[in-house]
């Protein structure tokens, strides 16, 4: 079980550390379930849902362009789900707020988004993604390294639950990513909010052009300056679509043989080189058909949640 | 539109405060929806699902012996209408922490139950009321005073949700009670938690031995001894059943002529009479109707509800 909120055009940073992921995983495991996760969008960008209707189509695009089969996997909405947001309220009930105040990614957004965003919703958003994975029974979540604790909080509530009402829910454990961190065209970790992206939708053209633009280590000003890699970027790039030739650029680049240059434009050549299936399946894909996978995903997602819910409200006793 | 927790026996301030006003309102107009709001009894009462639920069915009776008639009101179950919990995810990503906060009760409550009790459901109280009645686009709420600033609350969020996606959510408006606070035995509000109550399970000879343990002006030990009908809770319950008989009392005990002992018979005389259609109408009843009368209640609200979750939908973008 795994989901994305969808808040714009994905980039090499989401296609390596979600996409192709969820991908690979559907492939090894016909009972992956993959969400569109409209409501936590609705955490930050409450005030432009035309923005986040948008980008719903456009991250199950994204999905099936990083080669998701959609008949081996089953990609929702999370808003199609009612069954999700009343296990919330339910689970509402039992968790403490402590709890949710204490999640470390909480006080950081606080930080980063300032005071006016903090809406209940907001403070509330790791039980949602709780929810999201207990409907579903999902026992294995693929997340990064920031998620971790919203995956521990998870499973303390989980085991709250189960504690107070009998063994009803199931505690999801982390599939660590294995993907390193992709560098933007600024040195920081690539995010919309920072406008440093490779995109899926860039063109060709493009992408060399943003590589042309990454920064590089400030101390090699000129094509015989020696270079060091380990603080460098693009460097940290080739390692994703150049792996074969890295012995050899960091020895160069060091000695100072290899410019800056001549490293761009290698770089942006097996970027696109990377990129250029997935662009491929992206162009080739029948806009029309997003509404169908979607309709069929949501009425398997609500199948199973209906169950659980079912079980969640015996064990409550609030049916029989 | 009004809801009562099922939380145990309903008592004579339930009755006056509550019930009977419920029942008249619902004689008056064909349009009122009543709620067994065992979501709310899960805020604080949620280590005890059995007693919730046990405590459902006998606020139905409650009611019902009350004089409320179920083929004029829609009587329903909150859980049973998954269309609030949806409203009360969404509307949880448009309000802002600080005004749940900020609503007097919250900081009363956390005083008076102790910070364990404190959920994150808990803190979202009066936005899952404020949800309980604007699914069903509740106008006017019959409301104690202590509850005004959960309506005003409320408004507030009705008004920011028109604000960001158009109107769709009507403002309620607060209908407030007439009848005036039933004391118990010891002075203060009747309240089961203060075991101070005259229930209306009790039987007559029950009802005699509570208004006999009543206190009574503590200066007036003798039955010439002048008494203070302003500060005595038994002169307080004479208006309730006795009105007509008020002004001779108040005079009869300043003067010292009435004795406690005879005006608490008097009393406990007149409560029973004022009690016993009650008390025969709940003995009639015919318990297997009870699930009847719900099944049907929550078809009703949940027809209405669900149209409102689409409108409220299609105004967030989430459906077309």
């Amino acid at each position: 079980m795994s989901g994305v909120r969808p808040t714009g055009r994905a980039h090499l940073g989401h296609l390596l550390g979600m996409l192709m992921p969820s991908a690979e995983l559907a492939r090894a495991d016909n009972d992956a379930f993959y969400e569109v996760a409209d409501l936590h969008a609705f955490t930050t960008g409450f005030a432009d849902p035309d923005a986040i209707r948008a980008a719903r189509e456009e991250l199950v695009i994204d999905w099936l362009a990083a080669g998701l089969d959609p008949k081996r996997a089953t990609l929702f909405v999370q808003s199609a789900i009612p069954e999700i947001t009343e296990l919330h309220t339910l689970l509402s009930m039992v968790t403490p707020l402590s709890w949710l105040e204490r999640v470390p990614t909480y006080k950081d957004q606080i930080d980063a988004l300032g005071g006016d965003i903090m809406t209940y919703g907001f403070l509330g958003y790791p039980l949602l993604q709780l929810c999201d994975i207990a409907v579903f029974r999902g026992e294995a979540v693929p997340v990064g390294k920031d998620q971790v604790a919203h995956l521990e909080f998870g499973r303390e509530v989980v085991r709250r639950f189960n504690h107070l009402y009998g063994d009803t829910l199931v505690e999801p454990r982390a599939l660590l990513s294995e993907y390193p961190a992709v560098p933007g065209s600024d040195g920081r970790k690539m995010s919309k909010s920072y406008h440093n992206t490779i995109d899926l939708a860039d063109d060709e053209a493009t992408t060399i052009k943003k590589v042309r633009g990454y920064f590089t280590d400030p101390q090699k000003l000129r094509r015989n300056d020696p270079g060091r890699p380990e603080i460098c970027p693009v460097f940290a790039l080739h390692h994703l679509s150049n792996a074969a030739r890295v012995p050899q650029i960091r020895e160069t680049c060091a000695s100072g043989e290899l410019g800056c240059v001549a490293c761009k434009s290698e770089l942006a050549e097996t970027l696109n080189a990377f990129l250029r299936p997935v662009r491929e399946r992206r162009a080739a894909i029948d806009r029309s058909r997003v509404a169908e996978i979607l309709a069929d995903g949501n009425a398997r997602a609500r199948e199973v949640a209906n169950a659980t819910l079912r079980d969640v409200s015996r064990a409550m006793r609030l049916t029989d």
